[in-house]
Order: C-alpha cells, then sequence, then structure tokens
C-alpha cells in the first residue's frame, strides 16, 4: 500500500513538472534563446561601432575649412567603403583567423555563419559569426577613419584610397590578432578589452606618419615658425560629431561583452560614460587656465581622449579609476596637442594626441588600476600596481603599446613613402589653396557660400 | 526487489528534474522569452527605420539650395506626422488587413494588440502587433520621403501634404497588401525581402510623376535644352544623411526577420553592407570616368542605390552576389542619372534613378540570384536563373515590377492632374526665384546667411 | 501487471521530460535569460536618451543666432559631463536612495550593481542597478537641457555650469525622488510615467526663472515694448535635432516599462508616436491660421510638446486619448508662446512653453483620460475623470504639478539670485553683441562665416 500511494505522489510529481518541460521543448530552448539574444546584443552594439563614422564625419568636416570640408566629410563614407569590403576579402581571416602569432591564415574570402571552424578565435563566444564579423569590420573602420584625420586638406583622395586598402589589410589585421586573434600579446595576457591599442593606437599611429611625410598645411607656421590656428569651420558639426560618438562607444566597450548576461557590460558602460564626462571637464578647465577662456574644441577633444583612454580598461577598473583615467586624459591630451604644435607638428584634428597619446595612456593604466577581482571576471592578464600586482602588468601593456606603435609606423612609413616617390602624397599649392572639394572631387561642398567668400575677397582690396 | 530499485531510481530522476521545471514556471516560459527577445529586436528596427527620416532631412536638404533648405527639411518632419496618422487610420487595415488579393478590409482605425485577428497576414511572428504596427508604418513613412524628393524646389506644401496623405492611404498601402498582406503577388510568389518594389519603387514612381507633372525648376535648361547643374548647397549634410540611411537599412533589411532567433538576419546584414560598399565603390568610379573626377555625390547616390537593390535580395542572395547587385546598382544608377537629366527630366534628389531604377534592378536580381538553399530558409518564391531555377522567378518579378509601376503611376498622375485642374501644383515663379522658405513658410531656414547674399547680390553689378 | 505498465509510462513520461529540463539546467535559467533581456533593453532606453542631448544640441544651436552656436552646442556637452558625474556623487542617492518622504539619504558615490540594497524604490525591476542608474542619468541630463536652453544667448557659461551642478543635485533628485524614489508625491499614486512632471516640468520651471532673472536679450522688444523676431540661423538643425528628439524618445517612454516582457511597451511606443503625429500637425495648422503661413519651427515646437504632455501619459491612455493630448499640446504650445513673448518673456528656445506648459498639461491629462484597464496594467494612481474616476486622480496630478512649480522656481530663484549679487548673470553689453562665441570662449563657432558677416556690415552704410 505504501509503495502506492509513493508511485501516485510520483507521478503526480512527474505529471506536474511534465507539462513545463514539454512547453519548454515545443518553444526554443534556453541555449537557443541565449544565442538570440547575445547575436542581438552584439548586433545593436555593431550598428553603434558603425554609426560612429558618422561621428568622424561630422568632427573631421567641422575641424577643417569651409573649402575642404566636403572632401573630409565624404571620406568617411569611402572609409565605410573599404573597410567593408577590404575586411570581407582578406581583413577578417588575417585578423581572426586560425594561424601564428603573428596573423592569421584562414576564412579568407569571408563566407557566412559556417565557416566558424576557420575562426578558432572567436568561438569563445555564441554570437552568431555573421555579427562577430560585422562587429570586427566596423573596428576596422573606426580605425581607418582616424588614420583619415591626419591626411586631411592636403592628401590627395587617392593616396587615401591605396592607404585605406592596404591599412585595412595588412596593417589593422594584425595588430588585431596580436591582441584579440589569439597572437603574441594575446599570449603575454595583453589587456585591451575593446582596443584603446589595437584600434585607436593603430589608427593615430598612422596618422602621425601620414602627417610627417605631408608636412603642414600651408600658412600652418608663419615665418619665424611658430603655429598659426587654422580653426574648423562649424563647430556645431563638431559637438554633433562628438556627441555621436559618445553615444557610439556605448556599442564600443559595453559591446565587447558579446553578451548582456549577467549584466558585466553595464560596468563597462558606468566606467566608460564617467572616464568620459571626467574627461570633458579636465580639459575645459585646462585651456581655461592656459587661454583664460573655456575653449569648446578642446573639450570636445578632452571628451574624446577619455572615451579613448578608457577603451581598453573599461572592464578592469573601478568607476573611481574610470574618473581618474579619464580625467588625466583630458588634461593631458590638452597639453600635449599644444605641444606637438610648438613643435611643428600639424595634425589637423588632433588625431595623434586624442587617439594615440589618450591610446598609450589608457594601455597602460590597467597595468595601474586593474583590480583581481574585474581581472578574474574578464579573464585576461594579471591586477594591476596599486592592486598589489606589482610591475608585471605595466611591463606587457608597454611592450604592446612599444610594439603597436614600432610596426604601424614603419608599415605606414614604407607604404607612404613608396607612394610618396610613386605618385606624390600631396596635392599641389594651387590645388590647396582652392581646397580640395574643388580641386579633387570638382564641386565645392558649399557652393554658395564659397561664391559668397569669393565675392567678398574679390571685393576687400588686399593689403 | 528490482522493481524497488528502479522505482527509486524512477523518483531520484523525477526530483531532479523538478526543481529546474519548477523554476521555469515561475519565471516566464521560453515562448513568452522569445516573445519578448523578438519583440524588442523588432522595436530596435523599427527605430533604425524611423531614424531614416533623419536621413533624409539631411540628405535632401543638403541637396538642395539654400533658400529651400528650411522647407525641404521641414517637410521630413511632416512625413512622419502624416504617415504616422494616416497609416493608423486606414493604411495599416488596407495593406495588412484581412480582404481580398487588392487591398484590407479589416482593422482600420488601428486599436492596439488586441486587434490581431484583424490581421491575419502577420500572424506568422510573434512580435507583439504594436510593434508591428510601428515597423510597417516606419515603412510607409520611408516610401513617402521618397516622394518628397521628386516635389523639391517647387512643390507647393499644401500640394504635397494632400498628396502625401492620400499616398499614405491609396497608394502605398496597396502595394504592400499586394507583396506582404497575402494579395495577388504574394500569392505568385514575389520575393521582396524588405522592399525594393514596395517601399523603393512605389516611392520613386509617386516622384517621378510629380517630377514630369511640375516641369523642371527655373534655369536648369539653359535655351540650347542642355541640363545645368544645379549643386546642393551642403555636402556635409548629404553624407551625413546618406550615413543615417545606411545605419537605418540595418534596421530596414536585417530587422524584417522579426527575430535574431537563428541569426538568419546576421547574413541579411552581412548582403546588405557588402552591397552599400560596393554601390558607394562602383558610382565613385563611375564618376571619376566620366567627369575625370571622383564625384562625392555620385558616390553617396551610388551607396542609396545598392541599399535599395539589395533591399529586395538581401535574403536570398549570397554574400558575392551582394557584391555584384550592389555594383551594378551604383554604376548603373549613376549613368541612368545622367542620361534622364540630359532627356529633360529635372529629378532634384535622383529619387528616380537611386529608388526607382535602382529598386527594378534590385527586384529583378532575386530573379537571377536567389539560391535554393536560403529561399527555402525564407520560404516565399523560388530559385533564380543562375541556379537552375529557369526563368520562373525572374518572371514573377518582372510582373511585380511592371504591376507596381503602372499601378502607382496611373494613381500618382490622377490624384496630381487632378490637384493640378484644381489648385495647381507649383508655386509662382517669383515665389521660386524667393525660395520655398520665405514664400511658403514665411521665414528664411538660414536667415542670416540669406541675408549675406542678398547684400552680396545687392552690392554685384548686375550683367 | 497493471502496475508495471503504468510504472513503465510513468518512466517514460519522466525520462523525455528529463532531457529538456536538463538541459535548461546545462544553460541560462529562464530567470537568467529575462534579466540579461532586461536589461538590455533598458540599455537601448538609456543610449537613446542619451541621444537626445544630440537633438537638443542641434535644436537650441539652430534656435540660436550664429554667433552664438558654438556656444550653445558645447554647452549640450557640458550637461552631458555635469549630468553624469553629479548623478554618480550625490544625484542618485539623493533621487532613489532609501530616505523619508522628501530625498534619499543612501547610495552616495554610487558604487556599481553589488550597491542595491542602497536603493530599494528601484528592486521593483530584475534590470541591473548599473544600467538603472545610466538610464537614470540619462533623465536627469534630459532636464538640465531644457534649462541651458531658457539661459541661451546671454548668460555666462561659468552661471552654466554652477547652475547646472546645484540643479542635478539639489533640485532634479528630489522632484524624482518625490514621484519615482518613493516620496510623498508617489504614496499619493501620482501617474507621472516617463517624467512630464519629474523631467520636463522641472527643467522648464528652472529655465524660467533663469530667463526671468537674465532679462530679455538685447533687441527683442522694440521701443513700444513690442517684441521682435530674433530667428535661429539654422532650420535644418532645428528639423534634425526635432528628428532626433522624437528618435530618443522611443527610449524615454516605452523604455520607461524596463523589460520587453508582455509587449506592454509597444503600447507605450504607439501612444506616444501618435501624439506626436499629432501635435505637429495642430501646430502647423495653428501657425497657418494665425501667421496665414505655415510655420516651421511652429510645427517643429509643436512635436516636441506633443511628447512632452504624452510622456507622462503615455501608458495610462488609449490611442485616441494620445492623438487629443498631442493635439491640444501642439496647438496650446503655439499660442501660449506667442502670449508669453507679448506678456514680456524673452524664452529664446520656447522651453516654457513647450516644457513647461505642456509639462502641466500632460500632468492633468491621465487625470481626465487614464483608463481603468491602463492604469491596473501599470499600478499606479486611479482611472481619470473621463473613466468614471472622479476628480481624486486629477486633484492628485494638479497637487503634484503645484509642488514641483513651487518647489523648483523657489530653488532656483534663491540660487540664482545668489549668484547674480555674487557673480552676475549675464555677459557685458558688449560681449552680448559681439556673440558668446568669442567672447566666452575665445574663438567663433563659425570663424569663416562670421569674418563675412563682419565684412559685409563694414561695408554697409549704416543708416
Amino acid at each position: 500500500m505504501k509503495k502506492k500511494w509513493l508511485m501516485m505522489l510520483l507521478a503526480m510529481i512527474t505529471l506536474m513538472a511534465y507539462p513545463v518541460s514539454a512547453f519548454a521543448a515545443d518553444g526554443p530552448t534556453n541555449a537557443d534563446l541565449q544565442i538570440g539574444l547575445d547575436t542581438a546584443f552584439t548586433f545593436l552594439a555593431f550598428i553603434l561601432v558603425f554609426f560612429m563614422q558618422a561621428g568622424f564625419a561630422m568632427l573631421e568636416a567641422g575641424s577643417v575649412r569651409m573649402k575642404n570640408a566636403g572632401h573630409v566629410a565624404g571620406k568617411t563614407v569611402l572609409t565605410l567603403a573599404i573597410a567593408s569590403l577590404c575586411f570581407w576579402a582578406l581583413g577578417f581571416g588575417l585578423g581572426f583567423g586560425n594561424g601564428n602569432s603573428f596573423f592569421g591564415t584562414t576564412g579568407f574570402w569571408y563566407g557566412g555563419d559556417s565557416t566558424g571552424s576557420a575562426f578558432e578565435s572567436l568561438a569563445f563566444s555564441d554570437v552568431t559569426l555573421n555579427v562577430k564579423f560585422l562587429f570586427q569590420m566596423a573596428f576596422a573602420a573606426v580605425s581607418l577613419a582616424i588614420v583619415s584625420g591626419g591626411m586631411a586638406e592636403r592628401a590627395k583622395i587617392s593616396v587615401y584610397i591605396i592607404f585605406g586598402i592596404l591599412f585595412s589589410i595588412v596593417i589593422y589585421p594584425v595588430v588585431a590578432h596580436w591582441v584579440w586573434g589569439g597572437g603574441w600579446l594575446a599570449e603575454l595576457g595583453m589587456q585591451d578589452y575593446a582596443g584603446s591599442t589595437v584600434v585607436h593606437l593603430t589608427g593615430a599611429t598612422a596618422a602621425v606618419v601620414a602627417t610627417i611625410l605631408l608636412k603642414p598645411r600651408l600658412g600652418k607656421f608663419n615665418k619665424e615658425g611658430k603655429p598659426v590656428i587654422i580653426p574648423g569651420h562649424n563647430q556645431v558639426f563638431t559637438v554633433l560629431g562628438v556627441i555621436i560618438l559618445w553615444f557610439g562607444w556605448f556599442g564600443f566597450n559595453p559591446g565587447s561583452a558579446l553578451s548582456p548576461m549577467g549584466g558585466f557590460f553595464g560596468h563597462v558602460a558606468l566606467t566608460t560614460n564617467l572616464a568620459a564626462a571626467a574627461g570633458g571637464l579636465a580639459a575645459l578647465i585646462a585651456s581655461w587656465l592656459y587661454f583664460g577662456k573655456s575653449d569648446i574644441p578642446a573639450m570636445l577633444n578632452g571628451v574624446l581622449a577619455a572615451l579613448v583612454a578608457i577603451t581598453g580598461a573599461c572592464a578592469f577598473v573601478e568607476p573611481w579609476a574610470a574618473i581618474l583615467i579619464g580625467f588625466v586624459a583630458g588634461a593631458f591630451t590638452f597639453m600635449t596637442s599644444q605641444w606637438l604644435e610648438r613643435a611643428g607638428l600639424d595634425d589637423p584634428i588632433y588625431a595623434f594626441s586624442v587617439h594615440g597619446i589618450a591610446g598609450m595612456w589608457g594601455a597602460l593604466s590597467t597595468g595601474l588600476f586593474a583590480t583581481p577581482t574585474l581581472v578574474e571576471t574578464v579573464g585576461v592578464g594579471k591586477a594591476g600596481l596599486f592592486y598589489g600586482g606589482g610591475l608585471h602588468q605595466l611591463g606587457v601593456q608597454a611592450l604592446g603599446v612599444a610594439g603597436t606603435f614600432v610596426f604601424v609606423a614603419v608599415m605606414s612609413f614604407i607604404i607612404l613613402y613608396v607612394m610618396k616617390l610613386a605618385i606624390g602624397l600631396r596635392v599641389t599649392e594651387e590645388e590647396e589653396l582652392m581646397g580640395l572639394d574643388i580641386s579633387e572631387h570638382g564641386t565645392y561642398g558649399y557652393p554658395e557660400q564659397m561664391k559668397l567668400i569669393a565675392d567678398s575677397e574679390s571685393k576687400t582690396p588686399k593689403l
């Protein structure tokens, strides 16, 4: 009798359990739901990073003169086109394909979700491969967009196209492979959550090589060699560009979690936002002390520099450290942009200060501030100096920075120098004075306003 | 004894299983989670498509002269307002309500999620009806935004409002019903994943009819009948517009999957992006060969044309075919925009070339490139000619294009012709010379800059 | 024998059920999946609200003169920086920390997800605390952005910074606590789904106090005291700003559901969109009747006013009521902006009409239109007058409006009056004539165009 009751109880428990399980069997499994959710989340991150190109277009166009604005803005669309196709053809395979410590050798001419076995470095996440590809492609495009800043207002459009293609194939993917594709820096445990080094320092190093080889814009330095301010033509555009970039950075950094599960990406979003705010204020204050006026473009660059710096560190540091990292980045970028200019460098969008120097600082900062708990959560590298980790991680980060800088600088120099000899990098003086909108593309970006300027100049007696 | 052990084993298995099932019973079910995820995903897609109106505003405003910029930009907000209300009142029911092969007859004055039985054509997806409504409404608004391009710089604002209302009720929903609402083209198996035909060709056909009936802008053709270039006033705006549109297209095409489950939308996003990149490069190259200069607006239109073309085909074709479709669209749109202009058509934003001709090409392209595997996944139509499908699908696509073009052209002609007789379509010559900002709305979009132009002209001796 | 068969059947059922349950045990639980989904959804809402700052930048910059455009746009980035840091340090604790009926007293220097016990008022949702923090922070930033409108074209930048810091600490969080943080208005059952009162009326009340204390801009009223129109310099910017804001509002209102589960947020999105459309049309019609021309800025303000009004009511009302609420808001805002101007108030961006008066109307509207079913779904307050709820809810809403207005007005007055005595609120006449770009920041936002204006003025004989 007891047995009978036990069995009936057992039957009841089973039957109560059954409908729910059966229902689960009809619907998607939990693993399928997580794949769907993670893939949707990463897709959102991808489109945010993609949209950063609108930010670069507005930032860069607003930072140059009216006669070059259409050219500079239009280059951003070219950046997307070049990065999309080159990364599809070769870049993704070189960066994330299986291979050696330096580059990947599988997965060229990317063929879709079914080619996962060619990309073991990305197998840790359940996001579908197509969306992983798009996310990584958008990062490559951001790196290339940084390069375009260094070439502003004087490089031929053909030079940008050729260099952009080569950058997207033989420069960016190699660095990405080193850190994210299972290469030698990954093996050393380099911490670069979303690319202070991989994306920003890489782009900025190529930009500064271009800037040096191109030489300063006409009129940038006066006869005594002192820098002359050539202000951007539209601060509203630069403001819009910076807000779009800040917005897009919420895909860049938190999106690099590739999943909303567990909510860790929220920590990344928090540190990212606090750093950006601190960087903007730091640069504003710095400019106020230095110029006696609160400078809007300085504040904007401070926000960007802080975002660049926190990009590598966002997952490894506490909120207070994020504020500190951002504050230092903002203030330091302001000072270095002034120093570099006085040293004779004409970097029209301050690409090297904002993305290069702040990128280095961001890379080094995890060697100081990475906490043991967060390092364990992310699972890369060791804790930083201030958390008892000693100099180990700082050394790894410094090695990563140095390796990236030297590799990108040498490769960029070779490519650009060959091009300089072969076709010349720069438009003629006459073309530069006319502006690249008309000289390179045949129409002004602002035809009605340029006509006003021409009319006004023709009526103003030259001194 | 054996029985007893077996029963105990059974009990243990049951009890191990029970807590998990019970837990599932406490939390949401898997089906509920999928509904939540699919609805959130489609909502993301909706807001991206909604945001395309910002792209149209910048693209169209940047492509016209300063004296019409406020008018043209402002019309985009009107487009949203008209489409939102008309589609809610009647359009959604006519397009997606239950009905006959030509239009729907249920679900007018859309009443919310509980009215699902009136929209059987949308029952295939588990997304909640409110979000389905918003997604479809945003598509209708895009189609109407295309129309506004054809009317730029000379049509009365009242004409746009009245035509916009009628377009949103008796034109767009009918075509949507044919293809997506269970109408005659759906029955034939027409492939139009996200609307090369339904959205773009429909809008472009209405635009070209308006363009023809409105006649060219003053000064567009010289005394010999040759076209005079009337450049847009702000290429930075047009660049921003195109990047916003490209960004929004990631809602348009991948979002049409209505779910991230299984990751199929990632394939759609991949083909969409590759096509856009190829189209931009193709048009840039075409303009370089044709003009001797790389033309920025040509590149921008190439990106858009490729996006239009891949809209219908994105789910049915392989990446390489997407690149080809985009490349052909970009090059072909450049050529046709030149030909149509020389043939006497003044289509200020090139709406018909970009959305109409590329839309036709996109519709036909699945008849060539649709693969059997992808056709099976989507479950619409047959494979294309190059995959052994013969001419069947190509014929269906051609029929869909022809049917849509004829219907929209005839309806648009009737509506506009009646309006032409009743109230006139076009502002007076004097008003057109002043610009529509001041003549139609009473203020300039750029009051300070227009004053500069007026001052400059008053001081310039007329020849 | 029967028993044996029964037991075997039982075993089969159990074993069929087991694998699915076991699988669920391996993957994430359903509760974890929901947390991930809800957190991702709320993150999407956060970034949309964050992006509204780009909308404010374009709207406000476009609505002022060229000489102040860089200053006004740049202030938006400052708004983000101030709100991010102040809300992190103190605002979040004061607003949402545990405390009394007036403000919170726990959770200062916000420390991350693990500090949930300090924020009991937010425990109702499973979204991770970091993302809840970011979402609320973005709301605080929107409220502050509204204030900046009232200070446009004449307030010192230092005044905005100091007031912004204090507003983000002692004004906004207090009102947020009253309604959303468990304070006295929450206890009374005040209905304010996404902040018609908390966000918009609060910001607008501070703005109008600033506007009154700052006095009108030079030249705003002629010698007879009649208002002179000072048109904004760029309607394309204002259009872009409004579309961005409309887009961002899909995070503001539907995002306040904090979850896509059950699809209720779709209802909120639907009512939000219908109201915005109706408000734009209402204001366009009102301007047409009043001026004889359809006024673009009026239409844009109508869209915004309707969005402000529906913000509080969106979850409580039916679609038809949303259209009515939006229509009334659009028309009424147009009229009040005219009346206030004629009464001597110079509110350059119409912040008080758009966000204040429409915010009050929105708050009161749920007292009229809240339906019993929707009130039960949301679980706040009672049904409105037109649904048999009597005057109870209307009274609560009126009390909330009055309490908020008085508190914010008094606090703002005290802060600004002290600052007026201590450092002065306004730049000098000379600085105001030069424009705040050059006087406060040392560079023009549009250097090339300002030079044209200067050249033109120098050549125009003064009358």
